[in-house]
Parts: C-alpha cells; sequence; structure tokens
C-alpha cells in the first residue's frame, strides 16, 4: 500500500522521512522511518545512484522515534552513503484483549515473529512485515528508486537484536550485513523470550527453537560475520535476559567463525551506549553492503 | 552547595553526570548535567590533565536531558577531549503564581537574566546562576579537578543561544568562545523576547537592550568570533523570533568583523538540526579553548 509522509526533516545532510501505510501482513496501520543520506535525498535523478539499506530493529517499548532521535544511526550512515530504515516493534491498535497490559508483550514487544496462535496471529507478524511486505512497499514507493534493496543490511537493539540475528539466519541471502546491540541472544531461556515465544507461538519448545540466535547458530553453515556490542554494566544482561555467552559457546561448539562479542565497560542498555558504537555498526554493515 | 549524583553513565568513551544541587541563586533545587571526557573520567589522578568546559544553554521548554539525549555534542566533546555543562533553562517548583501558565515564560524559559520584577526576582536568577554560581560549585565539587574553569566556552540553541551571545557580551573575559544554533537574536523585537522581558524586567525598554545580542553588539569592542547556524525551514525563524538578519546588520553597521551566520537549507528548529551541526560547535570552541 502506499505510504502517507507526515513529515520530512532534514538531518546530517539528508532527509529523515516519517511515514506510514497500511500493512497487510499486520492488517494495521504500521509507522515506519527511512533516512535518506545526501547522495539519495538530493540532486537530480541522473545524478543518483541506489543506496544500501541497513534496517535498525528497536526495543521492546520502542517506536521508530526512538532510534531516529537518539541513536545517532543517521551521522554514520550519511558519512557512508547508506539509507537507514527504522521499522515499528509491532502493529499498534489492533484491538486484542490484554495488547497493551505489559510493556514486553503485545503492542511495543512483537519480537519479529509470526505469531502462530490466536488471538494474535492476525495481526502479529512482524517476520513477514519486515521480511517481506516493508521491503517490497518501499521499492515500489516513490522513493524507491534511491533504495537498493538488492544490498540490504540488518541490526538492532535488545529484542530488535534477537530479530537482526534470527532474521538473518532464518533468511539466507536476504541480508548482506548483520550486527546486533545488547541482542536477546537466546530468548528460548530468558523471561522475555519465554513469555513472548509462549503468547506468541504456543507451547512447542520446538517451535521457539527456529526464533533463538542461539538454537539457530548451532544448524549455520559457514561463517557468521557479526559484531555484537554488550554493555557491562546492563542491568538486562546481568539479570541473564541477553545471554550472549551462550551465543559464542554455540557458535564455538559448531565451529563457526567470525563472530565477534565485545564486551563494554560500564555501558548500560540505553541510546547513550547504542549512540556510542552507532557508527562502528554502520561500518560493519558498509563492509559488506558498499564492496 | 555539594552535588548529589543521580546517574553515572558511560556513553562515547566518557561519563554524563546527571547532577543536582540546591542552589543560592534561584532558591530552589537545581538540575545540571556534566560530560566528561575520556581523558577526565578515567584514568589516575596523576594521569588527568584539567579539560575546558562548554557550557550548552537550551532553549525553551528544555531540561538537560533534551540535549543530552538528542544533541549528540558529547560525540564531537570526547573527540575534542572538552567537558560539557547543561544547565536547566529555568528553577522548577518556585511556586509562583503562572509559573506554568505558558511555555514560553516560567517554568522552563529563565531567558538567562536576572529577573528585576516581583514575584520573579526571588528565584528567576539564571544570569547568576549560570555566570557565577554554577561554575564556581562545579569547580569545588569532587570532579572539579577536571574541569578547568579558566577554559570555558559558551553555546545553546534558540532560547539559550539568546543566553550565549548575551552572556558572552555581558561578560567580557569570562567565556573564551561563544557561538550559537537558531539563537533569539534581537529579544526586544520579537514576541518571545517581549513577553520574557516585559515579566522579568519589567516595561523600560532601556533595561531590555541590556540583554539584547542585537543592541549589545552595538556597543561591542574588537571582533567577533561567533559561529551562529539557523535553518532556513525553521518556522520560528520564518515567524520573526530569531531575527539573525538584525544581529548581522548591526555588526555590520558597528564594523564588527568575525560574525558568521551560515543559513542551513531546509533545516528546521528541532534537535535533528542541532545533531547535524554540534560538531561544527564543538570544533569552534575547541580553536578557542585548546589554543
Amino acid at each position: 500500500m502506499p505510504f502517507e509522509t507526515k513529515a520530512t526533516i532534514a538531518t546530517f545532510g539528508g532527509k529523515l522521512l516519517k511515514l506510514t501505510h497500511e500493512s497487510t501482513s499486520t492488517n494495521t496501520p504500521m509507522s515506519v522511518y527511512v533516512y535518506l543520506p545526501a547522495k539519495a535525498a538530493h540532486g537530480s535523478p541522473a545524478d543518483k545512484s541506489k543506496v544500501p539499506v541497513l534496517i535498525f530493529l528497536s526495543g521492546l517499548t520502542c517506536t521508530p522515534d526512538n532510534c531516529a532521535e537518539k541513536g545517532y544511526f543517521t551521522a554514520a550512515a550519511s558519512r557512508a552513503g547508506l539509507a537507514v530504515v527504522y521499522p515499528d516493534t509491532s502493529p499498534r491498535g489492533a484491538n486484542i484483549e490484554g495488547e497493551d497490559a505489559g510493556w514486553d508483550f503485545g503492542t511495543g514487544a512483537g519480537f519479529y515473529v509470526d505469531a502462530a496462535r490466536e488471538p494474535w496471529s492476525r495481526n502479529y507478524r512482524m517476520e513477514t512485515y519486515v521480511t517481506q511486505e516493508l521491503p517490497k512497499a518501499l521499492a515500489e514507493s516513490e522513493f524507491g528508486g534511491a533504495l537498493d534493496f538488492d544490498r540490504v543490511g540488518i541490526t538492532g537493539h535488545s529484542m530488535g537484536g534477537h530479530g537482526a540475528l534470527t532474521l538473518f539466519m532464518r533468511h539466507p541471502g536476504l541480508y548482506r550485513s548483520v550486527s546486533a546491540l545488547s541482542p536477546i541472544c537466546n530468548p528460548c531461556n530468558c523471561p522475555w523470550g519465554e513469555k513472548a515465544f509462549s503468547g506468541y507461538l504456543g507451547d512447542d519448545r520446538e517451535e521457539w527453537k527456529k526464533h533463538d540466535a542461539t538454537e539457530l547458530i548451532k544448524g549455520w553453515k559457514g561463517d557468521f560475520h557479526t559484531l555484537i556490542d554488550v554493555g557491562t554494566g546492563d542491568n538486562f544482561y546481568k539479570q541473564g535476559q541477553l545471554l550472549p555467552e551462550n551465543l559464542e559457546k554455540a557458535a564455538k561448539e559448531a565451529g563457526i567463525k567470525g563472530l565477534e562479542i565485545r564486551y563494554q565497560p560500564d555501558y548500560d542498555h540505553s541510546y547513550f551506549f547504542i549512540s556510542t558504537f552507532a557508527e562502528d555498526h554502520v561500518k560493519h554493515a558498509a563492509k559488506y553492503l558498499l564492496s
């Protein structure tokens, strides 16, 4: 469906577009922001060359506003010549009972899976939305000519880091790069993941494993060139919600190379942490998207 | 009075301190944030050298949160080795009738003047607070050893840009650098300034002129090396609240050199604009603070 442009904002030499559209995946309106770097935002059509796309998946409770305002990906993306796409974290206003009962399930907490259980399965289909509908809709939009959907990378924070890692592995070839900031690495074994997966996917834990980075990497073939940053002052890390050690161990046991996990001293879970390392994640993506 | 540390947050290699203290200028608690770059935040006392200080004065309605979260002065300040101090924009909780009646007067709108009129004059003394009490209190604090208050620059946005320009000219020698983003340049002749100055200073327009950058520059001696950025898509600029042309004209007529006003195409009044040019303003300050 066509996009409605709610705002066009000049920033870091490019333009941030605040968009909404009616999603056929979630059967709700969806909000999405797109940052076009200078070379995609300005100049005559003849001057324009398509830019690669970095998708940033946000964490629990976030909207596209959080990372667009506080993530600082735009500064580095502008320099590198990448577009950044900020999808929302769930459908909103699906009018499902209990949707707004907690901050870690339902609204703002779609976990980037397609729900298999009623009443969530009609709307909570974020995997299909992010991997299929949204890129297709953007490519066909009026500014789609600026975006090269043959060169797409994915990254994200917390729940969005889980989304980036799992969507990369569940859709081989769809993304050329992957990285994550304080990702939920083993949702089958942490309270956030257990609540979300039982709610969206049901009781069969074998189904859960298909959406768990630590489980998925056991079956991964080849290298897994991924940059992951985790703050050692992150309370969710300390509480065992993120479990990057489990991912690291599983990769090691499977003999998979390329996984780089950096433990950043004192950093917390906030956008003060994300913004600090945003440039590194843009550079990581650029290495694969611009080569 | 001593500071209470509400939070210490790792960001861009340094630390953001969220502080409060009891102000003897405003007779209220005041919130202030201090960013210490790596060389001031870490290392043994023997390794530490004092870093210069850049004061960022925020605009109408803002708290220290806005610029600390969305301004990205920290990224460039960390690289340059400057501390950043973010004072609040007014006293809060002074319990004056009408204090919260509008967003452009009273709470969040102190205009960096010492109010001369009752009931404001007991608390709304932001000029004394910013120029005298706050630097003295910080210098005497437990982290004051890291801050060099002999090398201080000042900058700000909108009402805070007005503050930066006027405090620099009203206190010759106190600051080594000055710059501003979308500043209110001629408050005597714009609705925001007329409301604030009549409320805080009274009806005598000669008193107002002492706090108006366009008036002050007429009496300035020597060069005025100032970087000013204004977005051409800024609605407040279009509405005549900022009036940078008046400042430019006054400087020109007075034969004052060094004023650089850049009109940035399409940029608005928001932190998407501020963050884009934050690095330029840090570099401008560093030129004077680190030489």
